[in-house]
């Protein structure tokens, strides 16, 4: 119940409970903060039952392969498989481990799109990228992956908590959370792959233990108040410089870009510093880099991602009545 | 020439004259400064001419295929490799491939222990530990090395320059380095493995072109003060906290302790945080840590190295005339 200006009750949006959750780590094989706090997790249902949480969480480890050999992965990159085309293609011989998996993470946690698919996957990401604990997103609006970016911006402070919307139709979705109903990716960083930061680790299970901690709040019939939200929406991707030639890297990314991540990048500001001492400045409108020097995104020729800040103004909301 | 301080003129020890060095990268495929130091010095070479360095240099990348597939190595670490007995093992078809690789690379620059191997090897490491600028070594007494690594103290000031020595028997010495008659290698950190920051990248192409001017120095006839420099001697290593059954890590590095290399430990300092948030404690002889949660060492067992400082004490050293 909300007390409005004039004094009016008014009740929030109303939406289905949350009967399910599950926590995926190790979608990236060397992004170990995820594996551990999925380690932990299964520890503590081991030592409490299945009461170890308020609400039921199914807790994962997505590519097992992948976390045993301390690799991204093993034949591609798992996390674009669940889009519809992937996740219903014919199995064979010669399929990608990969492609394998993906089908049986959406037999466990979907099928994606269906009425079945569980209520929310949590999956939890590294980035090498001084990004503090962002939250990724495929729509503005969903409501309930909103509200809980708001309540993680308000209870964690040790760090910046920010929202990145990639704006793509849940049917063209390839990452494991667009399998739920609601869903959303965590990156925490900087932690170099195949490391895990104690620092890193914490903020990842403070912001595993908030989602749980909301979607019981919510169930048990908690109004969260509405409000505005800042978020990032992805606007372009930005390669290095490289030799036309041989495609390999010519620049790093400058000194006064790099761990800048979310500051507003202007025209004339340095981009890269070429291996022989040139600097290459930025010509374009205002815009705010992410995902700044990932060791992953060498093979995709990104070397940093580019963004608006945008503000959202999300509903009050509250579980709907039986 | 030096002048005592009774006045008299005394020459430093004499040393043969260093004709051709090595800068090696990749031999750790994903320390990615290395390989774009010698891919920049390879462009030197291709504008500038033979003449690009005032002495003669080879440059190589160690591991070429783990370079193009941004890993550590194919089939095992061949900075393990270069030991007597992996040099003169005979090669079959199920031979690993850094075996081979490094046979070839001793028979380019060495061989081992021969009056024929290179004078010396720079090899050119990241590590993910904040190590700075460290140069590591095999032994206390070879002025040669120890002079650059005083002449590097003195000229860079924009990070720590440290000296690490290994102190292990040439002939059991398994680095790349060990090939060629004065070698040590340079570890520049923290840097993610599979990323190159121009920070870093610029401080180990900094110790590089300092390594060459000194070796240019010494062969034009500058008599090199002796004097006294300060090093880490290498104790012993420390695994994290494991499952017993499993071996998974079930703790990481202390956030007390991350990023602290180098610094004194002392009893009852924090070492490691389980990941159910136990503070696991130091409970030896204060000693200096180093290789602080270095991505590579996880599957060595190695969640740090503790080492003594010590004071070492090295001759005034000049070339050998004809």
């Amino acid at each position: 119940m909300i007390l409005t200006e004039e004094g009016r009750e008014e009740r929030g949006k109303s939406l289905f409970s949350l009967a399910r959750m599950a926590v995926s780590g190790g979608t990236h094989g060397n992004e170990l903060s995820g594996v551990y706090v999925v380690q932990e997790m299964e520890r503590q249902r081991k030592e409490t039952g299945e009461h170890a949480w308020p609400i039921p969480v199914t807790t994962v480890l997505s590519n097992p392969r992948a976390v045993k050999e301390c690799r991204r992965y093993i034949d591609k990159d798992i996390n674009r498989c669940f889009n519809r085309a992937t996740l219903s293609s014919p199995i064979t011989d010669s399929s990608p481990y990969e492609v394998r998996r993906a089908q049986e993470l959406n037999n466990l946690l979907g099928p994606k799109g269906s009425t079945d698919a569980i209520d929310l996957i949590c999956d939890l990401h590294n980035t090498t990228a001084n990004m503090g604990l962002t939250l990724i997103h495929y729509t503005t609006s969903d409501w309930v992956t909103l509200h809980i970016c708001k309540y993680l911006q308000t209870k964690i402070t040790k760090v910046p908590v920010r929202v990145l919307v990639l704006d793509v139709p849940i049917s063209d979705a390839y990452s494991l959370e667009s399998v739920s109903k609601h869903g959303f990716s965590i990156e925490v960083g900087p932690q170099p792959h195949g490391v895990v930061r104690a620092d890193i680790y914490t903020i990842m299970k403070e912001a595993v233990d908030l989602t749980i901690d909301w979607i019981h709040k919510f169930n048990s019939g908690t109004v969260f108040e509405g409000g505005d939200v800042e978020a990032f929406k992805l606007i372009k991707s930005v390669d290095y410089p490289r030799d036309p030639k041989t495609r390999t890297l010519t620049a790093a990314i400058h000194p006064h870009l790099q761990d800048r991540d979310f500051c507003l990048l202007k025209q004339g500001d340095p981009l890269f510093l070429s291996f022989s001492g040139e600097t290459v400045k930025y010509e374009e409108e205002p815009l705010h880099p992410f995902f700044i020097n990932e060791a992953a995104y060498y093979e995709k020729e990104i070397a940093f991602h580019l963004g608006k800040k945008m503000m959202l103004t999300i509903p009050s909301v509250q579980v709907q009545k039986d």
